[in-house]
C-alpha cells in the first residue's frame, strides 16, 4: 500500500491513541465514586494500541509513536527512507486526538486545561512528585522494554497473530507502572499533543518525553538485533 | 443460514449487550465499598460484544447495533435488502434486553427508573454534564472509531479469529472515554431498550443516539471502503 | 483418554474455581483500600475458567459445572452416560476447594464463617436484598446465556482455539453483572462447596442453585440445537 | 539457540517481572484516590508474564522463575543440566529488576524502604496478618496451580499460541486470590529480589518462598506427568 494511505493509518491510529488514552483520563480517571482511577487509564492506552493493531497492522505496521518507528529501524524492521513521513503523521495525528478531546472535554462547564490536560512531566509535575531522574530512567527503561515486547512478539518465530494483544497490554502494563512518575509516555507523539495546548510547563519539560523514549526504543533495537535475531543468512 | 435464524441470533445477542452492560451499570456499578464502578461497567459492555461475537459471529456476523449494520452496507460488508429486518431484531432486542432488567432490578426493595436505568443523555442528563455538542460530537467521534476497528479486524489481511477480542476490547476502551459524557450509546438498540421504560426525557433525547452513531459509522464505512480497502478487481 | 482420568481433571478444575472464584472474595475483596472489589472477583471467576479451559481442555472438555455438562448433554455434545461421575467430581472438587480457602482463610485471627464465605444466596441472604424472584430469574437468565456462549463458541463454524477466552470472559461478565443479586452461582458445584461450610441458611437455600442454573442450561441446549445447529445429516 | 543467549533473556525477562510487577506494587498501588490496588497489581504481574512469553518465548521458554524450571524438570519438559544457569540469570534478573525500581522509586522524597518494597512475608509480615501455616499451604497450593496451567497450556494437544494468554493471566488469577495472605511469590526470584534491599526479616522470611514454591511446582510436574501426559511410546 502506497506511502500516503500508511501515512493516514498512522495519523488515524496515533489520534486514537492520544484521544483515547487522554480522554480516559481526562474524562472518566477521577469521576467521583465511580471512576476509572489509573487501573483504567492504563487499560485505555493498552486498548488504543491493541484496537489499532488489528485493524490497521495490516496496512501501515500501526507503530503509533516515533520512538516505535526509530526503535524498529534500529532493529532492522523498518526502512530509514520512511521515517520523516511517518513521525509528522504520529504528531500531527497526536494533535488532532488532543484538539479532539478539548473540544468534548471543554463542553462541560469547570474543565481547565490548568488541570494538566494528561499531560506529561517531571519534578513539580510528576503526578508523584518524582525527580527528573528518575522519570528520564523510567521512560527509558520502559520504552526500552515496549521495544523489546513488539520486536519479540512480532519476530518470526513467535506465534502468529497474537502480538497486538502482546504489545497493546504491554502498554497497558507500562502505564500500571509509570503514570505516578511522569503520568507515563514512552511515545513522543502523545506527549506533544496535550503539550500544545497547555504550553508553558508541559512544552519545556517535552524534551524528556521525546529524548528518553526514543533513546529506549533505539537501544533495544540494537540489542535485540544483535543478542537475539536469527540472521537468515547462516 | 436463513435470515430468520441470523435474525434471532442478533435479538438474543442484542438482548444480551443491553441486558449484561446496563445491567452491571444498574445492579453493580455503585454497590457499597466494592462497587465495579465505570471501569467494570466498560468491561461488562465490551464483553457482552466479545462473547456474543465468538458465540454468534458465525451465525448473523454479530452487529448487536443499528449504526454497525449500516455502516456495514456503507462500507461495502453488508447488504442493504437485510438492513431493516436486522435493525428491527437489533432494537426488539434491546428492549427485551431492558425489559429483564427491570424485572430483577426491581426485585430489590428501593430500585427506582428515576435514577437513570442506565439510559443515555446529554445536558442536564449527562452523567458530568457535558453540553449537547459535546455529546453529539463524543458519539459520532467514537462510533467512527469504532466501526474503523470493525473494518479493520475483519479485513482479510487481518489475523483470522481476533476480530472478537479487537472489537469486544474497542467497546470496552469507549466506554472509558466516554460514560461521563452521555452514559455513551455509540448504538441505537442499546439506547433505545431503557429509554422506553423511563421514557420523558431520556425518550426526548433519544434522537441524538441514533443520529450521531449513524452518521458517524456511515462516515467510516465511506473512509475505510475508499481509503483502505484493497480492490480485488485491479 | 479414559474416563477416570477427565474426572481427576474436572475435580481438579472445580477444585480451582471454587477456590479461586471463592478465594479472591473472602480473602481479597474487601482488603483495605487497595481490595479487589467485585470487578476483581468477577476477573477471578472468569480466570479459573479461562486458564483451566486452555490447562484440561483437551482432557475433560473442562465443563467445571454440573449444569454445563446437562446443558451439554441437551445441546448434543456430552454422553448421558458420562454425566453423574462428571458431576460427581465436579461436586467433590467444589468442596475441597473450598476445604482448602478455609484451611488459608481461618489462618486470620479475625477469620468468621459468620461473614459468608462467599455463599450464594436470595432475599436477606441476597448481598444486595434482591427477592427470591429475583434471584432465580437472574440465574436462570445468565445460565441459558453462559450456555449459549459455550454452546456457540466451540461450535465447529467458529475461530478455533478462542473458546476458552470467550467462555471464561463470559463468566467474568456474568459475575460483573449478578454478584449484587445472588453473589452469583450459575453453577451448582460452586455454590454447594461453601455452603457445606456454612451450613444453616447457606445449605437450606441451595435448592435454587441447583434448579435455576441446570433448567436455564438444559434451555440454551436445546434452543442452541435446534435453532443455530447445522445437522450434518442435510 | 545458545545457552549464553536463552540466559540473556531469561534475566531480562525476569527483571521485567519484578520490575514492572512490585514496581507497579511500590510506584501505583496505594496512589492517592486513583490507585490501581490489588487488582492493579495482580494484572501488572500477569502481564509482565504474558508479554515476555510472546516476547522471548521463542527464545528461552520464559520460565522467568526457578519454581517453574524445576516443575518443568519434575514434568519432563525440560533437561536438568540447565537447570542451574537458568535458576542463577532468573535470581540475578530479579535482583537487577528489584535494583532498577529503587533507583526510581527512591528519585520521590518520602520513599521508604521500611514500608516493604513489595517484599514477602507472613505472620506479622504478611499484609492481611496471615500465619506461617496459611502462608506455606497458599505459596504450596498457587504454584502448584501454576505449573498445571504451564504444562497444560503448552501441551501439544492444548490450541497452539495461546498459552502465553492462559499462563499470564493465570498469575493474574494467582494474585488476585493470594496477595493477601503473603502478599504473593510463587516465585522464588522474585521473592529474593525485593528482600536484598529490605534485608532483616524480608530475608529471614525468604526460605518459605523458596521452599514453599519448589515443593508445589514439583509435585505438579509430577502429576501432570504420570496422570494427564500422553505417552509417545505407546
Amino acid at each position: 500500500m502506497d506511502l500516503s494511505k500508511r501515512c493516514t493509518a498512522e495519523f488515524i491510529g496515533t489520534f486514537w491513541l492520544v484521544f483515547g488514552g487522554c480522554g480516559s483520563a481526562v474524562l472518566a480517571a477521577a469521576f467521583p465514586e465511580v471512576g476509572i482511577g489509573l487501573l483504567g487509564v492504563s487499560f485505555a492506552f493498552g486498548l488504543t494500541v491493541l484496537t489499532m493493531a488489528y485493524a490497521i497492522g495490516h496496512i501501515s505496521g500501526c507503530h503509533l509513536n516515533p520512538a516505535v518507528s526509530i526503535g524498529l529501524v534500529a532493529g532492522g524492521r523498518f526502512k530509514i527512507a520512511e521515517l520523516a513521513p511517518y513521525i509528522i503523521a504520529q504528531v500531527v495525528g497526536g494533535i488532532a486526538g488532543a484538539g479532539m478531546l478539548y473540544l468534548i472535554a471543554s463542553g462541560k462547564a469547570d474543565f481547565k486545561l490548568a488541570d494538566g490536560f494528561a499531560s506529561n512531566g517531571y519534578g513539580e509535575h510528576s503526578p508523584g512528585g518524582y525527580s527528573l531522574l528518575a522519570g528520564f530512567v523510567a521512560e527509558f527503561v520502559l520504552t526500552f522494554m515496549f521495544l523489546l515486547i513488539i520486536l519479540g512478539a512480532t519476530d518470526k518465530r513467535a506465534p502468529q497473530g497474537f502480538a497486538p494483544i502482546a504489545i497493546g497490554l504491554g502498554l497497558t502494563l507500562i502505564h500500571l507502572i509509570g503514570i505516578p512518575v511522569t503520568n507515563l509516555s514512552v511515545n513522543p507523539a502523545r506527549s506533544t499533543g496535550p503539550a500544545i495546548f497547555v504550553m508553558g510547563w508541559a512544552v519545556s519539560q517535552l524534551w524528556l518525553f521525546w529524548l528518553a523514549p526514543i533513546l529506549g526504543a533505539a537501544v533495544a533495537g540494537v540489542v535485540y538485533r544483535s543478542v537475539f535475531e536469527v540472521t537468515d543468512a547462516k
